[in-house]
């Protein structure tokens, strides 16, 4: 049994929705916390964990008309960590995956104020548990590249539209957070990096939540899916395939790889 | 409260190493269930969360002088769950990342027996949590790779030596799995692929358990590392410098960023 320490904050991944995926040790702290800092996407399910004790403060950026800014829950951490209370920053999936966590660590070191990471469940596998499909496979895929439709602000310089440039590697599985609702850019994008129309494709609308809903389809057919209520992730991947084995070789030899290969 | 139904097998993540790293799910299957079938990587302290009337098996295919084919653990799985049994299949982290649970659900599937998945968290995201730093960064990197040092076997119908072909993506953070011992190779193909030798790298053993170990380097050091003992991941990317934020610019315009222009 974890007891969350006075003075401390902890940056806590509270998995993809399920009460039930939430990790020994995050269930401990929400229940031993003077305060918990979440997001918007935190489900009420997971926050009734918390204390009795403990205060419960949205720092939601989407979280109807108040606005918060990075820099404000940076403050707000380090202020309540300083007047002696145990603080646990509550993230949805993983802390450290598309959650600004650097930034948050970066801001608690400056201020000297103990912080403790507890690594939670990302959404992007429980959507693969969701859809029964394991995203790496010995016979197809060998690597999985986690990514946003965003791209990093100053990575290359220059603004660049799409999520990924040059042939994508025909051997991995795409996992792509915040694909927005629009799914036609995602799709171009993806062609356009040599991936194949035949490539299998799935959308899923509240991972392990209980409006959870999911659309197979393929990467020809991704621009006109209608996803279900937000959050959504795509997937996209050989191993996704009803027979992954036997559907893949079929396509190894076409344009797609032929793409790939002209990069060597 | 969730307890394992009979004649139902559970593939279940157990995470990283640390007990408390367990959802609640995962433990509560392992003090209910009748059988658990558990890999090397699974310590003796999560095993020891199984109830006391649960059978544990080890299935490892490096446990000691036996030998078990993959063949051989599905056939298992299969004829406790027909003698109804409930079972759960433990594979270390998330049993949808390189645990060849794609060959475990197809067959299952073929023998129809029901079949749950549970997620749980990879060893990598644990390896960024003790490493105190985020995989992703506004800043400096928008995707997360995560590979092995091996490859699919039939992903180009040739074999190929190399993790990655052509220039990497300079805005993402790499996370390899069993990297073998020899970093040598590894850090060849990393410099190959474009990356500068001023990316940092860490080089992490036994993530979450007693005996963790951390090496923090640069892909120009890499090879020279001496890693602590098995299991291992190597993370590489610009999240990882002490100061993303500053370091990352200084190397966006070199050969590097370079490389991956002329991909355009």
């Amino acid at each position: 049994m974890t007891t969350a320490r006075k003075g401390t904050v902890y940056l806590v991944g509270a998995g993809p929705g399920d009460p039930e995926l939430l990790t020994l040790k995050a269930a401990d702290l929400l229940a031993t916390a003077d305060v918990v800092l979440h997001d918007d996407l935190v489900p009420q399910a997971i926050l009734d964990r918390a204390g009795t004790q403990t205060r419960v403060v949205s720092v939601g950026k989407r979280c109807g008309s108040r606005r918060i800014t990075q820099e404000q829950i940076h403050a707000l951490m380090i202020m309540e960590a300083r007047r002696g209370s145990s603080v646990v920053r509550l993230k949805s999936g993983d802390p450290l995956i598309f959650g600004r966590a650097g930034e948050e660590l970066d801001a608690l070191e400056k201020a000297e104020i103990p912080c403790e990471i507890v690594s939670g469940v990302t959404s992007m596998f429980a959507a693969a548990a969701a859809a029964r499909k394991s995203l790496t496979d010995r016979r197809s895929a060998s690597k999985v590249i986690l990514t946003t439709a965003h791209h990093a602000s100053n990575s290359s310089g220059t603004d660049r539209p799409s999520f990924w440039r040059g042939p994508l590697p025909n051997d991995a599985t795409l996992g792509i957070y915040m694909p927005g609702r629009d799914l036609r850019a995602l799709a171009w994008d993806m062609l356009q990096g040599g991936m194949p129309p035949e490539l299998p494709c799935v959308v899923m609308s509240q991972v392990s939540l209980p409006g959870e809903d999911r659309r197979t389809t393929t990467l020809g057919g991704l621009g006109d899916v209608v996803p279900g209520p937000a959050p959504l992730l795509v997937l996209a991947g050989w191993p996704l395939a009803d027979r992954p084995e036997a559907s893949f070789p079929e396509f190894a030899q076409t344009e797609f790889a032929q793409t790939a290969a002209r990069m060597e």
